[in-house]
């Protein structure tokens, strides 16, 4: 039977890197009873984004995080959008790099990942916010 | 009742920049009707993509356009595909660091886009093209 | 008829690079016989990830693939997650640039690919890996 499953999750950040969201994930698909689908992850901010990757070693996610401020630095000359802070510029930059958009398939009850893939939430802001993810949740059986 | 619906923009770009979407995608669901659902959207192209970012204020969207030149630089020395001008590979690049598909719930009658988001057409080439989009909307209720 | 099929397809990789799996994805929809619909494609990996991009000129992909080596480059000196090789970490740095799920529609039971567009499984990996994509063909006639 063809169903639709709507639900929000908020994420508190605490300055920039990953948050791992796929337990907010797992528990939405299990709440929902899907057994069989599909979940769409949709974050509704321009300096915060989505990405999938490494969720065993710690260090892997350290990395990420470091080559981020490598590959787009703070600061500038050519910035032009600089009111809200030396960051604000670089998050929009750090989020069209990364996704605003996942989709990612639901069989027998469990979000299908990799072994090693989690899901996370990228804080591209230094200060703390409050973050909306959207979840739409389609089970087909 | 589930209903699956069509249509093909077409948007004229004049040279390299973002494009605001938005508007198009919006029209697109209040014809359509749908109340409840996805936006499926694809760029068929490969030297243009797909970016959600900020709407507001225009000198983050200046950044962002800026921040591309530099990340993804003209004229590099190891370019090999060349025939077709300077900024041909590196269009390539842009799009494979930014996106081809997005996938954007839809809540009463409306694409459920944060209060900063847009939707833009990412034009990569010098030259004005005709970028076609493909959109597909799905109705659940 | 609503229909939903799944396919789980297996790349084997010799070493980094762009392979092409568009006539995989193709296969797929010719055999489940989709007429209309949207084909989703999940990549189970951390160090290899997707890309829709040109098909047709090989020089392109060639500059594509020299570009991510430029952009990430191994053995830099903050990188701590080095356990397992100097390809390892720039592996998950080039798979959170690219993308990990695509949608694209399906129309008149042909995937509606661009004129030069392709389907990628980039390998960020030195050595050969085998390498798991998850198929989910809706049909919505």
């Amino acid at each position: 039977m063809f169903e639709w499953h709507k639900a929000t999750i908020q994420v508190e950040t605490r300055g920039k890197g990953l948050h791992n969201i796929t337990p907010q994930l797992e528990g939405a698909i299990r709440e929902w009873g899907i057994r069989n689908g599909i979940l769409h992850i949709f974050i509704q901010h321009t300096s915060a984004s989505l990405v999938v990757n490494e969720s065993y070693d710690p260090s892997a996610r350290e990395d990420l995080e470091a080559f981020m401020d490598h590959l787009v630095p703070e600061g500038q000359s050519y910035f032009r959008h600089t009111l809200e802070g030396a960051d604000d510029s670089p998050s929009h930059m750090r989020a069209m790099l990364t996704t605003t958009s996942l989709s990612i398939p639901v069989d027998d009850g469990q979000l299908s990942l990799g072994t090693w893939q989690g899901v996370y939430l990228f804080e591209h802001r230094r200060q703390p916010h409050a973050r909306k993810i959207l979840l739409r949740g389609m089970s087909v059986d």
